[in-house]
């Protein structure tokens, strides 16, 4: 097995993992995948990206605004509708950058079921992930998630 | 390569096979899929299990109620709206128990396609599964599918 | 690690890059991707498929073919509504056929995203493709998409 197909291997885990602390609604554990001091978490419309034009839709660039970014949902205190979501990760790719980051393209789409048990698309996007390899895992160094359905009908309570 | 991603590989390609025969209609051969004696095929409401009841929408709690449960496709009785359906497996997630079963963690989407050729999104849901692991492969002990999209609009004709 | 485990990954790092040149517009790079002389890229509907008939929405019979279908889109000069795809991949299967080819099954579904951010289920489709091992990656000799939703809203613009 080459190196490459190795880390797209973990990688995958890694981003399921991601997925499944956000569907299970551990919002707390969230900043713990990152980095623990600089680091990034951003939300950008694809329009904005294909013009070159930086400002993202929301952005944290610090560990204290990720923590800052969920505080509200851990302490119960954010009132918003509430969705059941799935997210489901697809066609992750990786490499590894010379400085030793690992650099991770995937697509994502989220659906969101009501309490009636009514499910929409909700959201469909790519991760564009920059990651710093562990022993055994990840951390997170930026997480930059370029949403193609930036006409978002639904407040953006929940990280993606 | 470590033991916990081999087993990962290993699961997916068990689902996608799971899927494929279920997406292409062979189901005759589904239950051959299950442990031979006792196992378990349910069908559960995502509200349900958040509230912890435990009443499913459908539940075969046999291999004969496993068979039961095609008896009809497979002999073609049953009559309803014939759709096309696509299984997307996503975000396997699978670990070893002390007794050597495998517990499995997936998404799944599914849409249906009616005659048409009109396509729409019809189940999102998990798969929440237990596996006896053979020589090259496994056998469910329990699949059980928890549908966020429990306001299911058209009637479970066939297994998901 | 079996080789038909490694096949698959294999195989999905190759759908992946196939989708994300699609995906990024890289038009001009697709036809690379195809064997040099003899090669086929079909568009089928599930409704033909499953009745036997052969006859494809859209096909291409030789590597001039191929090129031909991505010329205007390369040279710009082909006019269609903007639409941004994300194409996710899965439920690959692969298998080694006794004369050296691989033969492939993949899900796909294709969401469509418009200028104004607004998302949508595109395409729900199956891959059906024939490869052809390189050293360390494939080309394509035969690739089929058979789509469930054929009754296709849009101009089928680009590849799928």
């Amino acid at each position: 097995m080459t190196p490459d197909l190795m880390l797209r291997l973990r990688v995958e885990s890694f981003l399921y993992d991601y997925a499944a602390m956000l569907d299970d609604e551990r919002f707390g554990d969230w900043p713990n995948l990152f980095t623990p001091h600089e680091c990034r978490y951003e939300v950008l419309s694809r329009e904005n990206v294909d013009l070159g034009l930086p400002v993202p839709i929301m952005s944290c660039y610090s560990h204290g605004m990720v923590r800052d970014r969920v505080a509200m949902l851990v302490q119960g205190t954010l009132t918003y509708r509430k969705m059941k979501l799935l997210r489901q990760v697809s066609n992750v790719r990786a490499g590894a950058e010379p400085d030793g980051t690992i650099v991770v393209h995937a697509g994502l789409t989220v659906y969101q079921s009501d309490e009636e048990g009514v499910s929409s698309l909700y959201i469909v996007a790519r991760y564009q992930a920059r990651l710093v390899p562990l022993e055994d895992s990840f951390q997170i160094s930026v997480m930059k998630v370029v949403v193609d359905s930036f006409g978002i009908d639904t407040m953006l309570a929940v990280p993606l």
